[in-house]
């Protein structure tokens, strides 16, 4: 990890600039995307606590259990590392650290375990937190050129594995969970890693957006939404595709094409300045305008990064202007229940120019057996 | 789901009767290995709020967002699931629905992610949070008949495969992270889920006990630590083999010998009614009386079950008394800094008779190439 020190300190700083500006003493990061983003560790959550603290004044440190204190030694030169052995306690050394913390304000990263946030606060009762997002949302909203590549070359591989499937693969017959790792492997053999996930619902559970990929056998009639994404350098992609088995009818036509013409006026809404609620009311006037407004019953996007869903949101009620660097979903769908759904999604990334589509294979309908 | 809602029922009665044992009103749980137990609903965590509500008075509820609610369709004789819509809160859909929750002490999952539990003590102010173990330890550590089924099992499968990668694997001159495909390749080979872990350490790396899988080749005269499991019904196993490359010097004999005897010393001790921390004590004895004390740098063992680490710890200062039905690592380890590690590890059950081990494939010393 040693040669890209440099890309941790200029996002410590970058964090301290805005820990100034907003009133911040220290940011706490635990293992999750935040340490990834913050320190290009990717650890594990557990029991035992890592955490490293970023500071308005004064050096970065991080506690991490001594069992696992020698992976940080190529950080050595960003920050001092602080062992702490089975029988101490990580939280009453964080307090120490801090002296006390008398009157601090610390953002604490989201996805931090709550039996840590109760110890700290314990540990540091005159202290008060607040998000971790405070900070971390507005440093890894907008990717640098460098996460650009890596997400571009995630999609395109994600692309190429959707461009096999379709080409190769066959659905009737079979079941949900086997269509679903025919996807993963794809995604492997396309050179992404296994920390993928492939949702595949079909009949009338393609009409539940989250559905939990089943046993459930995939036959003639059935609509098949078909969600995934896998990881490159720690970057996830994520597409949607849906596809029909057998020949459709005219009101599954209708449908189809009214989320892909959703799925357009999304992509045609974006460029810089806009407010991110106004790509989800860009698609959801199609969707209400052809009658279908009560079926569309999720927002229509989530940022994604190093995170599947992340800042920013495109959802009513969000009014962040859109920037450039921002990469999100844009997935209108349609969920009739108890008969079929309809999602189409590509990952975009806001440009000076407006939206750059990072998923570029057919959006049309595909009809397979 | 629906055919086992009697087990989830029979688990938030016990909760019940804890919560009122320890003068804990209500037990929020949030996607986590927490809500797998008290609801098999194997949710992931994500920024949209799940969170089940079971209170010591009054009919338990869920919230779930819409579009996932109707997963939850098959425990509704056992709780009100409350969707909420994307642009709602659903922390203060929970303080509406507790209304306020003015005094009460709420238990909170200990992986519920931090978040969550800022925004909730914003929605209930006049309430205070625990840890949600104060609750699910006791129910979570001690196993059923049922659950112990799924882990004899699933670590019977991690020995087959273990077996199969001695007989069949080579390691010379391949990295340890090709190596570990093959160990999870082996796994799944064998009807465990791809939700695996395989951590290879070789050379000096097998001295780092939590060593990053990496990309470094494999060489004669390497020490190679494999620890690894993977999932059977959401329960995991857990194994640890150490195997030298070539023939071993007389001191690498003499440090595996003594790990193995100080893993047989964790298994001797075992019986209803000893503290956690006297198995710690018998291997770390073995390893003190033969000089390599200072070498042994973590814990004999933790539990195991729903997550790969849960109580009860095997950790000096732990008197909490094993009983029937604990499942836990015996894992003690030498760490040669820069040079080699070796580490043992079982998983144990806790009878009425003493340990029953549920990894039984070869302790002994083994020599690849």
């Amino acid at each position: 990890m040693s040669d890209t020190n440099e890309v941790y300190a200029a996002r410590m700083a970058r964090a301290r600039a805005l820990m100034a500006e907003r009133g911040i003493d220290h940011v706490f990061i635990t293992p999750s995307s935040d340490l990834t983003y913050m320190l290009g560790y990717p650890a594990h959550a557990s029991e035992r606590l890592t955490l490293l603290c970023v500071s308005r004044e004064g050096e970065p440190f991080a506690v991490a259990p001594s069992l696992e204190a020698m992976r940080l030694k190529t950080r050595a030169d960003l920050l001092d590392v602080h062992a702490w052995g089975e029988t101490e306690s990580p939280t009453e050394l964080v307090a120490r650290l801090l002296e006390g913390g008398a009157g601090a304000r610390i953002a604490i990263g989201d996805q931090t375990w709550a039996i840590f946030l109760l110890r700290l606060q314990d540990a540091l009762p005159e202290a008060s937190f607040v998000s971790g997002n405070t900070i971390l949302r507005d440093l890894r909203m907008i990717k640098d050129e460098h996460e650009l590549r890596i997400m571009r070359d995630a999609s395109a591989r994600t692309d190429e594995a959707w461009a096999e499937f379709v080409a190769t693969g066959s659905m009737a017959g079979r079941s949900e969970q086997a269509v679903a790792a025919d996807i993963n492997r794809l995604l492997r053999k396309h050179g992404l890693s296994g920390e993928g996930f492939a949702i595949v619902g079909s009949g009338p559970a393609s009409a539940s957006p989250h559905h939990m990929t089943s046993e459930r056998i995939i036959e003639p009639g059935d609509s098949v939404v078909c969600d995934f994404g896998a990881r490159l350098e720690h970057y996830s992609s994520d597409i949607t595709r849906t596809v029909h088995i057998g020949e459709p009818s005219e009101e599954y036509r209708t449908v189809y094409d009214t989320v892909l013409q959703a799925n357009r006026a999304a992509f045609a809404a974006v460029r810089p300045g806009v407010a991110c609620q106004e790509i989800d009311r860009a698609a959801r006037a199609v969707i209400t305008n052809a009658g279908y407004g009560e079926y569309f019953i999720h927002r229509v996007g989530h940022g994604l990064g190093l995170d599947v869903h992340e800042d920013p949101y495109m959802v009513e009620g969000n009014t962040l202007p859109l920037a450039p660097g921002m990469v999100f979903s844009d997935e209108p769908g349609i969920y009739i229940p108890g008969r079929f759904g309809v999602r189409i999604e590509d990952i975009l990334v806001c440009t000076e120019d407006g939206a750059e589509s990072l998923n570029n294979v057919s959006r049309d309908l595909v009809v397979m057996n």
